[in-house]
This record gives structure tokens, sequence and C-alpha cells, in this order.
């Protein structure tokens, strides 16, 4: 079935349109379509497919170019799909309402709104945002035709509760592991249990302090746990290894080398080895375009603490924040809805830094 | 292939004939038939069968009756088959030389050459002690026809050093969980980490001391090991649950519900949950045939640390001893050997004090 979106609906209207066509990581082909539809009716906009993400660049020769961009799929269903508007239509509940096709809604209303805006602008709507890596759409755009991607700065519509987020943290895993020496249980003094052992690594977590430095005026909050532990031969064996993994989420005033320099220190007794890392991006929110943007939407920019794909934007240089209408603390949840005003607000303020 | 066994071959010889007729737990039947062809040769025994377990019974009218029992299985080769002499026939290298087919031709000699012994005398030979219990033999014959195990005393001639080994220890297995809240790791003070919560579970087992109690004039030694431990939700995600598996090595001072009260008691700030409780056995060498047999075998006796079959019979109301000459520390090893001299030895000892 073919879908056809209205972009002259309102925000609110729109979203709901979006959540209808089903869009699950992977599935995103006839939402993509349907956004494509839409958009090229737009004689404004330069289109680029790649997959099931979608480019659309104003070409006005400014002196300035934004990117905007969203994600168009979604976590799988939990019996909250289509969606439903309580009875005053003020709020919308479903699937992907908050994470994040509020925001695409945004986007869209701005494409098709503002046909010459004072900066150049980039919508960019890509696939497999939640999954691995090696899907994401806009890391596969990045790696593909990277100057599609080009600009001065960069906002991702990701829930942020209508407040300007700033920066990333990073995230790295490592895999500690401590050594024994196996024997019978029933003469376990031969032996050294490499699970006991471990219980001074989980020592060193417990008693860790996290930072939380300020970072170009945000305050960010590290954080460092076992996030699996694993050991064990046999019920009557005393185990030789036990592996402990953790999850250090590092604020962006360290780079990822120093953030692996600081978790080998740390468990330095023990053999560390590195799962994955992918670096922060400090927030930059206090000059250039990252900070004519506050001043335009307005409000009190906070430190946004997981990893989000505002890093992928810094690794291409690009100055990037999140702001978008959804609400990060119920994305993923069976019951993830979102409220219509911000949606409505959040048009605004970006039509009004896009105009004035 | 019908194998053909010399009881009138020496100990060690015997021992080299019965290695060398692979009978790894479950693949007993080769080595069973062979060793109910010799025994049936032999006039003054009653057998029975049971599965690949077989009970040669002399029927005496003796004033006392012992059984002496060996199972027939060994652990999987390791490149240590068949059986291989030193170059002066002292040391028989092999799988199953010390655990278990040494004592095995100590019993064939004796049921061979006694025909007349001083007590009665229970020939017990059973299948799969090396897995799990309900495959065990001896377990299998106790529930199926225990009259046919009827004794006043028992020798186990698993490998002991030649040394009278008394009781045994018991064993449990407890699952002690400790419980957190989930959290995304970006926002872990969100939520309650179970794996660092489990860090105290472990510190109880670090600073546990064990107790190391004197029961009938033989010292016990207690251990208290994490045998396995796990948690972990996902990579980006503060666990909720955290196992740690305890296995439980008790004296027999302690009855088992004893044992589990006790640790019960020592984790009583988490969730337990017994897996499994097998009882210890207490000597009794002090008085009755026990004692006799300790004073006609000689040495100086030593308590059992690991559990066996020892505690079977105990179950059954018959003291029980372990007394072999193979060596417990090498079982279970590629390098298993025995040596030849304490094969005669042990069958010279059990000769007489079952004829003076």
């Amino acid at each position: 079935m073919d879908h056809d979106l209205d972009l002259h609906a309102d925000g609110p209207e729109l979203t709901a349109a979006l959540v209808d066509i089903a869009s699950v990581s992977g599935d995103e082909g006839p939402l993509a379509d349907a956004v494509e539809r839409a958009l090229r009716r737009l004689p404004h906009l330069e289109m680029t497919r790649h997959g099931n993400t979608l480019v659309a660049r104003t070409a006005l020769g400014r002196a300035e170019r934004v990117a905007l961009a969203g994600h168009l799929d979604t976590v799988p269903h939990a019996g909250n799909f289509p969606s439903q508007w309580d009875a005053e239509r003020k709020r919308l509940t479903g699937v992907g309402t908050s994470d994040m096709k509020a925001g695409v809604a945004v986007q869209l209303r701005l494409a098709a709104t503002l046909a010459e805006p004072n900066r150049d602008v980039t919508y960019v709507f890509y696939e497999c945002e939640e999954v691995d890596t090696t899907r994401n759409g806009l890391f596969l755009l990045s790696r593909a035709a990277p100057e599609l991607l080009r600009a001065d700065f960069a906002v991702l519509l990701e829930p942020s509760g209508g407040v300007v987020e700033g920066g990333c943290q990073g995230t790295l895993r490592a895999a500690v592991t401590a050594r024994g020496a196996r024997a019978h249980t029933a003469r376990s003094w031969m032996g050294r249990n490499a699970i006991h052992e471990a219980g001074a690594i989980l020592d060193v977590l417990r008693a860790w302090v996290p930072r939380q430095p300020v970072v170009d005026g945000l305050e960010f909050h590290e954080g460092l746990n076992a996030v699996a532990v694993s050991g064990g031969v046999a019920g009557n064996v005393v185990p030789d290894e036990c592996v402990v993994t953790v999850n250090f989420r590092y604020a962006p005033d360290r780079s990822p080398e120093e953030a692996e320099a600081y978790i080998r220190e740390l468990f330095d007794l023990w053999e560390v080895t590195f799962l994955d890392n992918a670096g922060g991006a400090s927030p930059g929110l206090t000059s250039g375009p990252a900070a004519d943007f506050v001043r335009a939407v307005g409000g009190t920019p906070r430190a946004k603490l997981g990893w989000t794909d505002v890093a992928r934007f810094a690794e291409l240089g690009i100055p990037a924040v999140n702001y978008g209408p959804g609400i990060p603390e119920i994305a993923h949840t069976p019951g993830e809805y979102v409220d219509a005003a911000p949606i409505t607000s959040a048009e605004h303020s970006l039509h009004t830094w896009l105009t004035t």
C-alpha cells in the first residue's frame, strides 16, 4: 500500500500519520517511500536517496548551511501500534511517537513551509538508528557520501524534552579478567578462586566516585558499571577465570584514548581488553552557530549523557546538538507518548531561527 | 572381542589387564563381561548382575559380613590408553590405573584367593561412578536390591594412597542472588547495579574462615567457594540480577539441614536457593568393625575431604571407609599412574584382615 503524507497537516497530525506507517528498524521502506514522495513535490529541495536514507537540500547559496536530521526507524512494536489520541487530542500514544516521529514531523513541516530559509538547510531522514552502527543510515551516508552531510551546524531532532541537549558522552566497554588456579572444591586451598578474586574488581567499581565535569558550560555525569560477569568451570571446581565486563560512560573532556588509559590504570591489577569505544562530543554551545541556535530557541541547555549520533557529526567536524519535542525518559517503553503542544512549539522555534 | 582375565596373575599384572579393557563411563559392558566370566569360575561365590554392576558373595554363614566395593568405569581417555609399564615394571601409567583399576584388581585377587574368609564377603563392581548420581551403579543397586548390599562394614577401594580414609564431607550447592534495578548505563544512578551488589556476596566468601573440626579422631577441612557467577542484561544496561553459585563442603558433624541453615544465615541479605545437597558420613573408626579394620591394616587414618560413595553406604546404615592402592591426587589427570608395590601391599593387608 502506498501511503500519502499531507505536509500541510499540522505537526501533531503529521506525527500520527508517520507513526501509523510501521517502520521498525530494517523495515523503513514504506515510510521512506512516503517521505520521498512528499518531498519530491517540493521544488525548492534537491533529493538524494541512499538505501532508505533520504537527503533533501535547499541550494540558495546562503553563507551558512545547517543540517536537520532524524531517524525513520522505531524499536519493535509492543502492543502500541497504531497510534492513539487521547480524548482531547493533546497526547498521542504509540511506538515511535517520542522517539522520534514527532521530530521527523517537525523536519517535514519545516521542509514544506520554508522555501527560502535564511540559511541553506539539509534535511536528513535516515534508517536503522535503533540497531548496530554498521546498519545506521547516518553512519553509512557519512562513509559513502560525506559531502551530502556537509554543514556548519547540525540539529538532531531526537527526543530532548524541548530543551537543547549539547554534546554527548563517550562510551567504552572493557573486559576485566581475574585469573586463578583450578582445584577440586573438596581441597579448594590447593587452588585460587578467580571469582573470589573478581570481588576486588567489584570493590573498585563500588568505591568509584563519578566525575561531573563542566564542559563548555554544561555539566556531564560519568558512569562506570559492570554490565556482565561470568565465571565458573563446574559445580565441583575452583574456577580459574572470571570476567567482569564494564561500561564506562565518559565526559567529552576525555578523548577515547584517555578514557582507555584511565580504565587500564584503574584496573591495573588485572587483564583489561577493550571491546568497543566511541568518543563523545563537546557541546560547543559557547560560540558560533550553536550559540546562535541556543539564543534563538531559548531555554537552558543541558548535557546529553547518552551517546547519540551527535558524535557522528562531531567526527565530520560539524558541531551538533539534540533538540526535539519527544520525551527521552519514555522512549522504548510500551507506554511511549508525545504531547501535541511541544511539537508545535519546536516547529515554531526552528521556523523562527531559520527565518529571522 | 571377548577379554579373558587371569585372576592368578599378580595384582599389578591384573591391574594392567583391567586398564587395557576400555571402560569409560557408559561403556563398561566389555569389562563387566570379562569380570563376570572370571568370577563365575569361582564356585565359592554367588553372582548377581544388574546392568553392568556385579555382586559376588560368599555364603559361609559367618557372624559378620563385609563389602568390598569398587567402580569399573574411568573418565575419558586423554592419550593415556592402553597402559604402559616403566622399564623396571614398577610404575604403570594409563587412564584408570589409580582411579581405580588397581583397587578392582585387589578385589578380584581376594575373590580368587579367599575361598573361606573369616568374614562373609560381598564383592561389588559397579558402573558409572564418574558421572551423575542417577546413573551410578551403586546408587541404582541400593534402590533396586538393597539386600544385596547388606553388610556390617564396607571398604571402598577408591584411591587413598594405601591409607584408611574415614568418613566423607557433605557437599551442597546454592544459588545466592543479588537484586538491583535496571537503568540505562548513561544514567546508571537511576538504577541499582546487581553485579556491584554481588561484590558483597564475594566479600562474605573472601572473609570466610574454614572450620577444621575433628570428628571421631579425624580432622576435616571445610570449604566454601563460588563455583559460578553470572549476571548482565546488555552492554548498555545496569543489570538487575546477579547469581553467585556457591559450593559448600561441610564436615560430617553437620547434618545436611544444619549445613543449609548455616548457609542461609551466612547469606541472609540475599535470596538463597539450594540446588543440591548430599550429606557427609562420620568416620566411625573408633569402634566396631571399622576400628578392627584400622587395627588390621595399620597406618594412620585420615579424613576423606571429598564426597564419595562411602556416604551411600552410610545412608544404608553401613559404616564404610576408603582404602585403596591408587593415588588420589593424580586421579583424572593425563599422567595418571599407579605403583606396583602398594597394589601388592593392599592385597596383602586385606588378605590378612580376612584370614586372621
